[in-house]
């Protein structure tokens, strides 16, 4: 209490500011002299998704910070796991107040729709630097929303959001870490070369049973032993940094090698203690990403209920539009891409003991 | 198109008055100079209720105006009945936004606590008028919230609540229209006198069936003798005018006795095609009555969260507070009383012919 | 109490079968004498689905059999939508079902995914009745779904599902039920006629606006003249036999003319009584639509996050067909693009009085 | 693959036993041969209730059994993180279902709660199971659950539960776990004395500026002086030995002295990476602590709508019952209380650096 100089009392009112904040809801039907009474809904759903945008964009803020810095301090990333935590309770919340706005109904709209010309959620510019924090860039978004980029915004928007692309991403700033992550070598152990064996081990005693095994036919064996080789292919896919570099060259990897290896080895040994808090913070970047997706895919739903179905056209409507992009504009899919090469937690290789000692604590006490 | 003026293009931004809206969010402690992260979120949560109280406000804007026509008509029952779905479903939102504001722990609260004395969720003078023009009274509210009305409010608020009070509430608007329902009298048909006939006769048949009974033993044949006397008493508060008198004027009932009783003969005879929209809105005011009161209680859940428990001390702590107010402040307790006058379907006397007709469509074609 | 004979205590274990429902669950990983913890939880989200499927079978016959009788009876309508409004709370339900499932990891699926070969929740026939009784009809279906019916399923099954695609759906029975709305033509009236002048003197207004209007060029009168043309060949499409014959014919539109016209009727002049609960049950019907699509999603998108991306392969993966699937199996597209035909209320004609008339209740009371 | 010995395929059907699952649902009014449409969706609801019970029950068993090792090892704290994690989202599924519940009226009730009697939720063993292992004891219980302990279960189950209370509950093994916290005692460091101290010189600090501020009365005065000794006298409740023995006597504390100690440790220093995963489990603790409210209090509220109010009756109602158990039945509410000692982190003093390097990673690779 002491800590803090003499203040005037603070109250509810003037503390959130609620005249100014109240005083922002002006309906253009009303304006018009015809008020259409729905039009305040919609201004207070998106008004709503803004103030949460900018909640969104303050805890991103903190989170890369923490990853800015060199190294990235375990202490912080239980912080930064919790910010995430956060913003994917704000992305459920969003993808409820579809329920909310779905309470209007197309004739409803239709009340205001046209005045609102050629307002567009497209030209929310938080939301794009939501975007482009987390690590979507702009070739990655699709052609319709890269053009809105570059016609619907204002001067000081687009200069704002040009700035932010040219700062490290969350993405960036994550691929970062992980590429430090102290165990993936360690010592004499190298993870790439005893994962890599344990596959090996693995598909070559499939093969060996399949090869002697009488009761299926020769086609069936076959098709087997393709299905094995294709396997093997895949999962040289993540050793090989040829072949890595080629795939990330064609986009199929945003991650680099060391990265992917890294993460992989985390989802692999998640239950080391030094592991527990990476293999949170993963898990809480795929989360986010799979919950903007389905507000992506949510919101072109009540897009596709308020306009209506393009009816044999042509082109491409809002809608069809909104659901591409749910899915192309994700930003960490190298993290659920990785399931394809986990293998069964029964023919993983244990860790060598030294390897497993450092990532524990010791608990001996040193006087203090 | 041509039905608006020519007016310049609009643009999200500008729509929205996001620069307004985006500036409203003030850290008390970032003003001085030690910034608490989670304050953001603590004012982005209530600032985001607030945006949502508006909009409830407006939407019962809309219903008052309905109900406060003389004769309220038909087809803007069924617009109200829509009003409230809405409502209810921003209420639903507002309970998941707990959620939200859960993710700051109590420690976080505590870097800033102390910044917003006396500031506090009672003053929300939008709030208090959703509670006011729902029907809650002055006398109905808790003490202590009564007195934060008379001493925490600036005196504009004050003033402006007070107005509010003196106008009928959404209750008393529904507590009219109940009482007009035509059919509960209707021709020769006396709906109390022909239900109170049947419950008569359901449980005569019960008690003749448990006096004849030989395979009980005295004892329970008292305990249960006694059950269907007090059967009996229960429902005559519903028929008999100087017992309703006595109870209203003990706050037990609030609704009129011809209110009680339309409102019993809609959740009867809900089927009727004349019942079926004002069921509906009855519906909508209980899941309206359960969602405050489960948002109330979660919201003390929170506070309790935050703030910890109070070790054997006498005074009433924020959050027992809370837990009571989610009780007390009902409104519409009356309509969830009602389902203890309900008897089954297959003892509920049928409407005579001329009534049910009365009630249904005809689809019989004039010449237009 | 004396409406049905003396019976014994009922205990809840026992109503419930607890002994015989909680004894459903084995494990084939603990068969195989190697637990998989999480396989539990996958049995269980299954059966809760299997469960909740059971009940909106059930809450579909009630429904199917309300719009089976001939004419369907008013008094049912509003018994049929609650009915509906039940399932889309089971469906959400289901959405967040989702969630729970997802608390299981892909490496924690890898200890038992294999064991399941080749069990897929394309064999559930609870789930496959539910969308042929909606009205999903074989050809609709994916090629994949389409084969998994005709391979997957056992006999005894595929004759069942047979049988109901042999009955009508809930879409053919609304379809019927749409095609007798009375007020479309009543007395002199023609919704057709008086609808589609007003949108020819809607849009004529718009394009003597553009023709005479200085300010804008050339050439964007040309635009805005083109635009208009095809609107006003999208509402022919309504209005039209032929045009609509032949949309119906590519599968574009699935109800017959005069239903289409029905449900527009409904929506735009949904505030009349007669109207308030016919459009409640389109909205309903609309709801669960937009439901089971999410759920599809939300379900492909759990299925990616534990199969992982397939890289680089030409065939469809699992989850790329469910997605696709969520839009494909859509019944009710056509209430959706309805949107795309209505007109602001400002330019709707008013009714007749005599069609108002007999879409409202008169409330004079015959001596009963 | 090679892994499992040769299988017959598996199928969805037999692999869920749905057979048997869905022939678990019997009407007793079909059985009456008057069948109540909605006894169906009762049946269904409870029967999803107790399979997820089930899943609780399970997830609980593996919680269980890590603390049950002596010492608990950290590698498996994060996997019982996850797994109460995933009894959280649970709850909230559970809490969701009462939405469900709630689309049946209190008139369909009717058409069948007499059939049922005396079967009652109450009869529910996994519940009382759950209650049980989390920690809930006999005499918490309030006196009608207790009764219905007693009279109401089997035999069979009574000794099952009987059982079960003998073992101890997840709340006493987190108790030894919280006991055996190294860090609280360490070295020569004592959290306690320190934490004291950092109390004692705050409150000094307090005293000393209200002693010495000439802005406020001298009645001002004496009430924050007070509050300030009654502060102190609070504090001193978690570090005085005789005090806590008092308290906890009494039943105000349950957990040990230095359970608490080291609760609030980990609260206070959750940021340390050794303090990371514990935090996250308490959290966990008080998630499911609250969740568990707010389903019974939500389920309460359900069952106050279906059976309506008593009126001006002494005796407790159902639903208040049910409200009152919605508090009464938290097991961890010590965690609850904690926040009322917790110290801004402004006045926190730092710990000591041997202390926080033990409580960190070091990195140090040894020679594999």
């Amino acid at each position: 209490m002491t800590d803090f100089p003499e203040r005037p009392p603070l109250y509810y009112g003037s503390y959130l500011k609620l005249d100014r904040l109240l005083s922002c809801q002006e309906m253009e039907s009303a304006k018009l002299g015809r008020p259409a009474h729905d039009e305040m809904l919609f201004i207070v759903v998106h008004q709503a998704y803004e103030l949460w945008f900018k909640q969104i964009l303050f805890e991103l803020d903190a989170v890369q910070e923490i990853f800015a810095s060199q190294p990235v301090h375990d202490r912080d990333v239980g912080r930064a796991s919790r910010a995430l935590g956060r913003v994917q309770e704000i992305l459920k919340l969003l993808v409820h107040q579809v329920d909310v706005l779905e309470t209007m109904t197309p004739l409803d709209f239709l009340d205001f729709r046209e005045l609102l010309y050629p307002a567009s959620g497209f030209q929310s510019t938080q939301f794009r630097e939501i975007e482009t924090r987390l690590g979507l860039r702009r070739d990655d978004r699709l052609p319709f929303d890269r053009m809105a980029f570059d016609q619907r915004l204002s001067e000081a928007d687009r200069r704002k959001l040009e700035a932010v692309e040219c700062r490290p991403s969350l993405s960036d700033q994550v691929e970062a870490w992980l590429e430090r992550t102290p165990f993936v070598d360690f010592g004499g152990y190298r993870f790439q070369e005893t994962y890599r064996a344990a596959v090996s081990r693995m598909l070559g005693r499939d093969i060996a049973y399949i090869e002697r095994n009488q009761a299926i036919s020769e086609e069936e064996r076959q098709t087997e032993l393709k299905r094995l080789a294709s396997a093997r292919e895949r999962f040289d896919a993540i050793f090989d940094a040829a072949r890595h570099r080629e795939l990330h060259a064609r986009g199929v990897w945003r991650l680099s090698l060391r990265a992917l290896q890294a993460a992989l080895f985390i989802n692999l040994y998640r239950d080391e203690p030094a592991l527990q808090v990476p293999f949170n913070l993963l898990s809480r970047l795929m989360d986010i990403d799979e919950t903007m997706t389905t507000w992506r895919y949510r919101h072109a739903q009540m897009v596709q209920r308020m306009i209506g179905l393009k009816l044999g056209t042509g082109g491409s409507s809002g809608h069809d539009y909104l659901k591409a992009a749910a899915e192309r504009h994700r930003v960490f899919g190298d993290l659920f891409a990785l399931s394809t090469f986990l293998i069964p937690r029964s023919t993983l290789p244990d860790l060598p003991d030294p390897v497993r000692r450092a990532m524990a604590f010791t608990y001996a006490a040193e006087q203090v």
